[in-house]
């Protein structure tokens, strides 16, 4: 039987050890190509680039692997990826990350990382992105392989349903054994930002934001509270921004005059 | 009584004719903020910047309107607006737009116009997302302004559901009156890409990505349907991704050994 086609792609940029994990995983499960930013793209949300050039150039700093570094973002990367570099041919899997930080809770809508997972899952390939909840550049994830594998194997061997991508987050280390994997919905949190003034050297002002992540929702089957009491965290996650649960309230001559 | 507070964003930049006309129209119903890209932002989705630094200046290009122009995306826009312009005023209402170009469908989650507007709604402010489905930077939109007027009163009376953004889109103009406007929920579509392969003035290759709109969603109760016969179309979203319709089959052992 041949072997399943698998993408990789991240948003955090080729080179990332975040990256090099995934694709030693998946190297284990299926023939691997991978498609991912010459440069980090954290917090790129679902850009595309639709004003500007893309560039594309293969590489071979994964021997053994087809592997191309691309100026887009990550939702580029898996639309060019599909469109051009593979040539017709489906993937049977696309796996985004490892992200070298959190995407649970709000942070699904500003992750390249899931960007890139929902972007495959609207192509109606099954999709995963997996981020780490250790924000530093040279974390260390060998405890996570086994998980990345079952999960994408899992994935590989049962299917999804169409147009589903899944957001994995695996806790903060704190040097007890992960406890297992938690099925959970989003929980509806914020960041609250402040926006540090400067000045550069030709005295003009510039800001920095930084962000402080706040949790109002306090339901055990969060994504948020499956990580704080050391489970992985899995939510599905779709496409469709329709608010259906209030749609009712809408069609009740809501813009009536 | 006092005015209500009024946040006007997009996305094609603070010069263009789509957020004149929005700034206009805003004037007869509130006090007018402006917070907008200095320079178009289409296309980037929900993208933030958190690996730069953002510029932000005065500009009295609107006379008597109190506007900004930012160097970030629009979901910066939203975020420096309320946690530095506005020093602690909750704005009663942001609008977003008048965006030149369709954001209905799949587009809600590449569209920095409705970005902006989702990003007011996480913030817990009512928000709209106003676009016209055509593309033309100096297309006509008198004819929108008393939609777009009315759309917003009733927001601002009656208020919304927290958590909810607009996604309004205005038809292709045809030469016959807007017969109304639809609640509806969002197609479910996408778009195929294609990349057409260059070589700059070096002998490099280089990509300019297009797009064609596929749907395939013919349930009439959609965006595209509304606005395929003439309606306006409205979908309220929400930033919730869980696929909650798809919960019980992952709660059924999905991950298990």
């Amino acid at each position: 039987m041949a072997k399943p086609l698998i993408l990789v792609v991240n948003d955090d940029g080729i080179t990332s050890q975040g990256i090099r994990t995934l694709i030693e995983v998946m190297q284990e499960l299926g023939e691997v190509f991978v498609v991912a930013p010459d440069s980090p793209q954290s917090g790129m949300g679902h850009a595309i680039t639709i004003g500007d050039t893309l560039r594309l150039d293969a590489t071979d700093i994964y021997p053994g692997v087809q592997a191309f570094q691309c100026s887009g973002t990550p939702a580029d990367c898996v639309k060019i990826a599909k469109h051009y570099v593979l040539k017709g041919r489906q993937p049977d899997l696309v796996v985004s990350g490892i992200n070298h930080g959190s995407n649970s809770s709000i942070s699904v809508l500003y992750s390249g990382t899931m960007s890139a997972a929902i972007e495959a899952a609207i192509e109606g390939i099954p999709a995963i992105g997996f981020s780490f909840c250790d924000y530093s550049p040279v974390a260390e994830m060998g405890h996570l392989r086994e998980y990345v594998k079952q999960i994408a194997s899992n994935v590989l061997e049962k299917g999804m349903p169409e147009g589903i991508a899944l957001n994995v987050n695996f806790p903060v280390p704190n040097g007890i054994p992960i406890k297992g994997i938690k099925i959970c919905r989003q929980a509806l949190s914020k960041w609250s930002e402040f926006f540090e003034e400067r000045k550069d050297p030709h005295g003009r002002r510039y800001f920095w934001m930084s962000g402080q992540f706040e949790n109002e929702d306090k339901g055990e089957d969060t994504d948020e509270y499956a990580l704080a009491h050391n489970y992985i965290s899995i939510v599905p996650c779709y496409y469709d921004m329709t608010a259906h649960h209030f749609m009712s309230k809408f069609n009740n001559n809501f813009f009536g005059s």
